[in-house]
């Protein structure tokens, strides 16, 4: 018997866990990221909360495994993020390794988040799945055979920045017509905000959600308001599920993985995307060419990284005990 | 020391060939694919040109390997081609083994050829491939780690029907602008058709590639007209370069292969489709998300699924040696 510690560290939380060597989670400590502290706040955080989980572990703890919300470089084990201050190429699993003096691996959190769901949530069982990742971003992870397929640059899975519209508008990478630009939390919370300035007396609920505030307008609150039937959110999810569905189908054609399982913010909506999303993909779709891939909701919902998170250790431990 | 047999089924040719244990071709024997022959002429011509090569040959043949140019249900090992008559749901490896009493494995072509490229070709040396082949049709295979991946319906590798556009033509799938819709070489012989109907003075050297009869025209007389730059055929191919860079850096995002192999007849055209190629994936790309997957011609030419027939045939001559 032993215990592994599992790391999340995300742009607007962290979370820090115990877990059994069955992948049980014991213990989760969770914190707001603070933005203006950048690397040193969150190390210090991450120290302290582990200490605090190591301690008060009943088995030996054999390894750490985490979850990082941003480009990683997994073959060198080190953080390759931009947009938080003093993450680039950080060694993040080496400074585990020296601080807590534990085997630590390290992937960003589209990988960990499939990793955790094939694992322990909708793909248990399966021989491949592909996981999307809706939230602030669109982000992809691809599992075959128990292993992250990383690609040759750690950038496969990449479907937020798949072109899927020749006439689209910019993207924060560069490109043009990004599936990100269409159906992402912050296309979402956008066009939300479009129909509220535009159409207030449409927008009643969802503005109620937001504090009375168009500039406060999230989509988390879109998705409520669509889950609880608003006729605007649901139309603004809907527009989602066409784009989103292009975009699955893409990943049905490349990969035919037995599940496409969905995660993150904006998929917590439930039904009333997956519904018109499995349609819209029925629609687009080839009599001859049918497919049995099917597309589904996340099970582990904010904690998918994690548990991915948990799987890597596990990895880690196993090999750890063989070597 | 032993040797193996390879087939290669192809719509309009078809080869049986005898490899050495190392994949080197010791002979080949080709003919043209009779249409109105349909299954049982083909399988006269598999038998009788095989037990050819098995009495000649110097070494014990151990295994056999066919790529078949039609879908393929790879667990059955079972053709499920609809469009030759006859070989629906045939159990073509079976029939080799009671036949020629070998085992046998079968894949479809494109599988084939990626295969078949990743182990002689220009996918030698890498963790992973994906090989599009341009021909009648667009076919796609990927290989990681030294195997194909299937998918839940063996329908893994299918670009051909992406949809790229939003307003495209309808495609022989029942889907709505596919790629191949875009840039088969049915699509650039029709292209080629177009022109020379419209402006026969600019399409003379296609048409005299072609017999001089605009009918005849093909995607061959296209490429190879435009390999010699010719101006019109030029524009055809580097239109179909454009619509290529999307399908492509889709499997760029999605796997972020080590290399993509081009094979098939409109690969032919060289340079004059990979440059432009080449070209507009940069310009579609993005600055933030660089990737050093590569683009590159076929090595094997016309041969790429008959060495990846070859390739099946060394796996399970090995499996069979090590049960």
């Amino acid at each position: 018997m032993h215990n592994v510690l599992a790391m999340d560290i995300g742009g607007s939380r962290f979370r820090v866990a115990l877990f059994d060597d069955a992948g049980r989670r014991l213990e989760v400590l969770e914190g707001e990221t603070s933005r203006s502290g950048g690397r040193d706040w969150m190390l210090d955080q991450l120290r302290s909360r582990s200490r605090e989980l190591l301690d008060r572990s009943d088995y030996p703890v054999k390894a750490c495994g985490i979850s990082f919300g941003g480009p990683v470089d997994f073959e060198r084990q080190q953080v390759r993020s931009l947009h938080v201050q003093g993450w680039e190429n950080f060694a993040l699993a080496r400074w585990v390794q020296e601080t807590l003096n534990l085997p630590c691996r390290l992937d960003n959190d589209a990988n960990a988040g499939a990793l955790g769901e094939y694992r322990f949530g909708a793909g248990r069982g399966t021989g491949s799945i592909f996981y999307m990742t809706l939230s602030t971003g669109i982000g992809g992870g691809l599992v075959l055979g128990g292993k992250v397929h990383h690609g040759r640059d750690s950038l496969a899975g990449e479907i937020g920045h798949i072109p899927v519209s020749e006439s689209g508008v910019a993207c924060v990478c560069g490109g043009r017509g990004c599936l990100e630009t269409f159906c992402s939390g912050t296309a979402i919370a956008l066009r939300g905000r479009e129909w509220a300035h535009r159409r207030p007396e449409s927008a009643a609920r969802v503005l109620k959600l937001s504090g009375g505030k168009v500039e406060n307008i999230s989509a988390r609150a879109v998705a409520e308001a669509a889950a609880a039937g608003d006729s605007m959110a649901v139309g603004i999810i809907q527009e989602s599920a066409h784009w989103l569905a292009r975009g699955l189908l893409m990943v049905v054609r490349l990969l035919n993985p037995d599940k496409i399982v969905l995660g993150g913010g904006v998929a917590r909506a439930g039904r009333v995307l997956l519904d018109p999303l499995r349609k819209n993909m029925e629609e687009l779709s080839s009599p001859t060419l049918p497919y049995s891939t099917e597309v589904e909701l996340a099970e582990l919902e904010n904690y998918s990284p994690l548990y991915g998170a948990t799987a890597l250790t596990l990895e880690t431990a196993a090999e750890g005990a063989k070597s």
